[in-house]
């Protein structure tokens, strides 16, 4: 198929294909068949219908674009330089994959201003952009007027056969059908192929039928390698219709172009070769050396700049006219998102003494959620189907619903793993919004990838995990987290907190509104707990603080972390009066803790007072940290069982007798 | 609705209801909505079609059964008593939920005897048919003849509207769908309810459409409650399509039978409450003290011993009739079913010396697992779409299609969570048979609850899962696994492999089959890795041996796993060099060395040499258990990075220089 003359737009396609072949040959590394295949779709999308500013990329009212497809990231970037990003620029192109490069492996958004999610994992792109249509309806809703539409963006989204294999994503479009999300756009690249081949090897379903069951309006572009009228008009018929998310099943050819490798798997994730790039620039007459863009391509692809500069101008013109007629509205808007907390916010924090009702800490967490909702108009999250048993309720609102998106109460139905995504997204949306997932601890197994996501991709998510332990009781093993809160901890710029009671819950909320960079996790109780002499909200925000203390150097420590806690102050109650030295450290969150300067973290754990015991109904991975050669352990390596609660702590051996035990054993 | 006199399976019904309301109203837990709302449906399934010996459970040819919303267990095992079981006695459902019983709060295969998998995750159970259905067609189309069905028997499950917003369940359901699974019967008990309250909330999707579009064959009975005829039409016309699942929407009342708490959410999970149970007493007529059942009922469900006794008396012939003409198959057929490895299964083995040629160990467990498969026919398995990058494919087998079952590569398509859960089914469904699932080590994320559930369920499963660290490259921090293997260590049972070579590979194969009481996961390289002097399959199978060791008392012991082992051995060298007494030991698995006895412990680690340096390149968490106060690691607690390997490896410092200097540091 030899071109003689190209028209402009295939110059422009081209270029985006031929930067994808050279950066993955240099690199010798990534996935040259998506952006070959999908560049037409792309094109036409960033071409004629994205809204954004590319010298802006943080530019609010932009369009949010993702490519959940991720591993195709060099579309993503060859539209981000060819559209004038100064952060992707041909220089970061030809470091493609390598050290330090702002074009990595993958989309990073926390690497790659521009990029709005980290995508490669499949389907949670997809997900993620459930929640940016999500974050948009939801602030439409909120702020917008009669006469002044401050909130109106579009979410795109290029995903293919992997994305829609995955389960995610099918929970996430099934919530999106449900809500009706009409200003989410996904483009489907039906290539028929994946890693291991022609999708006739596993996935025969009739996707678009499956898009119909959950309520989206579903079209067809038959030929997605040439007519890019035919795509364009489908997305305007997308976008016309406003009550349904739409999904424009996009035909094309995997590695388009390539004589010999396209339409197979072996183009999905190789660099196609020497020789196969050759006959690839022959096959679509591209004269051009690697990495050069003929200047008309470039040119016409600049003009995204003067377009994002009047759509940014204009925009601030309606903000201005907004923050005249709605002072109020507009300075809360404003707040929000330029991701600034309110003067005080974390006042309203409930703090407690011991005299207060001893309550489960998923209870206290219902409490200081509630306390905040008011003061935190950006607090937005909810439960996977789990509603009263995580209470995580807003009182102050509603559910979201279709017609009613202002209200903050967000119902994912049983989709953990999709919730945790959505969650990503909303985040990421407008940094200054704060979403809360909730499910029971154990079934962050559902939805553990998305959890590393809004770590690495530093997302401020709350994470609410309820039932933390065998203390839940009669549910049983299947329920029962054992090695969770231990493995959640593993995660890195994950903050894992397991308070013991409601001060120490108000302060891992409090670390968690302020922890701009990354997620929180709760791990709550759903037994109740007293509240402790000698925890506060201040002391139990560094992550380890000393809550009882013997008169000099102690004999022994005993470290505790949520419903332990108490356990241990009744241990140390006990050890005391036979006249032992016992410290009680209550150590709510390991992450805070080694986050303190070493003066105050050797106060707490002095290095001389070795014989130490860690009590936590968990997993005993990882506390030889805490407690040395000479400490123990008394935590749960095996899986729970159904019982009642008070059967099987005993059974498990938390009692106070048994700390008591173990302790004399340590100091021998 | 007071009923005068109950057709003799109106008091089937009520039986199978009123032992559920009364268990739970004693436990004073559990969820009696379920089971009364499904028990009509149950009752059809389990009176007229079933086919099971209730005195013999593991009687080969019986039907599957799995109630996928575990939560509702008190209806299995009301129905396996009712039935005859002896496991599931009367004393044991009025234990439910309590220490020790055999009806615990949510079905666990490995404790009664007569459950088939373990659920209570939501979605976990209909995968785990579908991985039973598989084993059933895989095991007819290997050793049926034309006169001899041996293999002949169905998977029936009951599921909700929970399990159908799982994610999982919907990759499940796609897969069996592509397959043609013509034996496998799900009853979706559509009862408008889940614990936030009416479907409306988050979940309106038009489920049998989505079916259809997966390729179903669904139907509707429309009165759930009272037409039992309905029912049983429903499911006679599903088994007589044979090339498709069938899926039969029954529409119920959750609760059905309260007068108050029918059609409610709290009638989901809670007890009724004494008032209620009392007025659903009135509301169905039901006389009967709690757990009283009438004789007639009682006598009619018991029949169903007399059924399954001559059910598996006509197997048994049908075993005798073809033991005699297909001698062969017949021994074949038993040895796997009887779970028992075929004599010197492991000869097959391949054991290395280092003159062989550095292979990755994917690779290395490619070639294992070709050498296993033609002596071992029982190994079925397959990858996430990842074939060629896990190395997973038999080359002795095709893949497993419609019309082509007797084929043992498995093609999940990129199903990570179903595929867990398939595998599952499969290792439970016939105990001999060994199913593996493979994707990326970074995507055990997407399906950790379906491996915690191997583990709990004591299933033999092998998970083989490649591209173990920061060592994959370019893909970068999505990909690059860091806290995995650490995780994973912590989930009890689960035993974990990171072998450094060829014959640490082969020594994971050898435990992982050998392994009957639980699953067992490789985390294997992308990159190749040296095989070592000093390794062998007998040393690595006890998880942790002396690879090569100092004259006389160690000065310093540097600790390995997987890819760093060849670092720790030329570190040894350099350190030796220098006239320090090295000793390096290779600890491919935590649980295989801990389950060593106490003097080959201590001969490889020895108490009194306190200076350890652990090395491997993923999270640090858990390692002060090997290397102590006085020792050190050299791991990764940061996200990774894109770039080539080898740049990754050396700015996360696993060089040869770092790892001597750290040792220098320890040693002091």
């Amino acid at each position: 198929m030899v071109v003689a003359t190209q028209s402009l737009e295939e110059l422009c396609i081209n270029s985006i294909r031929f930067l994808a072949i050279d950066a993955v040959e240099k690199a010798k590394s990534g996935h040259p068949g998506l952006p070959m295949g999908a560049a037409p779709m792309a094109f036409v999308l960033w071409d004629r219908f994205m809204k954004h500013n590319p010298k802006n990329p943080k530019w609010f009212n932009r369009d949010r674009f993702v490519l959940s497809a991720g591993h195709g990231c060099m579309l993503l970037y060859a539209l981000m330089y060819l559209t004038g990003s100064d952060v992707v620029t041909l220089d970061e192109i030809k470091n493609f994959r390598q050290w330090g490069s702002k074009a990595p492996g993958h989309p990073e958004n926390h690497i790659t201003e521009g990029v709005e999610v980290t995508t490669g994992p499949l389907g949670q792109g997809i997900a993620n952009a459930v929640g940016l249509a999500i974050a948009e309806a939801h602030l439409a809703a909120k702020y917008n007027k009669e006469d002044c539409k401050l909130v109106d963006h579009y979410t795109y989204v290029i995903l293919g056969d992997g994305c829609n294999m995955e389960g995610i994503s099918g929970e996430a479009c099934s919530l999106a059908g449900h809500l009706g999300l009409g200003k989410l756009i996904a483009l489907y690249d039906d290539n028929h192929i994946s890693i291991d081949g022609s999708t006739d090897v596993s996935f025969t379903e009739d996707v678009s039928k499956r898009f119909e069951a959950y309520g989206w309006h579903v079209l067809h572009v038959k030929d997605g390698n040439s007519d890019l009228d035919e795509i364009a008009k489908a997305i305007e018929d997308a976008k016309a219709v406003t009550d349904k998310p739409s999904m424009i099943k996009v035909t094309t050819t995997i590695g388009y172009g390539s004589p010999n490798k396209a339409n197979t798997a072996g183009v999905h994730g190789a660099a196609l070769g020497g020789d196969e790039v050759k006959a690839t620039r022959e096959n679509l007459g591209w004269n051009h050396e690697p990495f050069v863009v003929p200047d008309d391509a470039l040119a016409h692809f600049r003009k995204a700049v003067e377009r994002g500069a009047s759509y940014e101008a204009e925009w601030q013109e309606t903000l201005a006219h907004y923050k005249t007629k709605y002072p109020q509205e507009a300075a809360e808007f404003e707040r929000i998102i330029s991701s600034t907390l309110p003067e005080g916010w974390d006042k309203v924090l409930p703090s407690y003494t011991p005299e207060d009702k001893a309550l489960a800490t998923r209870k206290h967490s219902e409490i200081t959620l509630n306390a905040l909702a008011p003061v935190l108009p950006e607090l937005i999250g909810g439960s996977a189907d789990l509603t009263h048993s995580n209470l995580t309720y807003l009182e102050v609102s509603g559910s979201f619903q279709k017609g009613a998106y202002q209200n903050r109460n967000l119902r994912f139905g049983v989709r953990e793993h999709a919730m945790g995504a959505i969650c990503n997204g909303i985040a990421l949306h407008s940094h200054g919004l704060i979403p809360y997932g909730a499910t029971f601890l154990v079934f962050t197994d559902y939805m553990r990838n998305s959890i590393r996501l809004s770590a690495l991709s530093e997302a401020r998510v709350i994470w609410v995990m309820t039932h933390d332990s065998i203390g839940l009781g009669e549910d049983g093993p299947t329920h029962q987290p054992v090695e969770h809160v231990a493995s959640l901890r593993a995660i890195p710029n994950l903050t894992v907190y397991r308070p013991a009671d409601g001060n120490e819950t108000s302060a891992a909320y409090k670390v968690a509104v302020e922890n701009t960079h990354g997620p929180t996790l709760l791990a709550l109780s759903r037994q109740g707990l007293p509240n402790l002499a000698g925890s506060s909200i201040e002391a139990a925000a560094k992550g380890g603080y000393i809550l009882s203390d013997s008169d000099g150097t102690p004999d022994i420590i005993l470290i505790g972390t949520g419903s332990e806690v108490a356990l241990c102050v009744q241990a140390a109650e006990k050890l005391t009066s036979e006249g032992k030295k016992v410290r009680v450290v209550s150590l709510p969150s390991w992450e805070r803790f080694e986050a303190q300067g070493a003066e105050y973290k050797e106060s707490v754990l002095p290095k001389a007072v070795k014989k130490r015991l860690a009590v936590e109904a968990g997993c005993t991975m990882g506390w030889c940290r805490y407690v040395g050669d000479e400490g123990g352990v008394i935590g749960v390596d095996t899986f729970g069982a159904s019982a009642p609660a008070n059967i099987v702590f005993e059974k498990y051996g938390f009692t106070v007798d048994n700390v008591v035990a173990k302790a004399k054993e340590i100091l021998g």
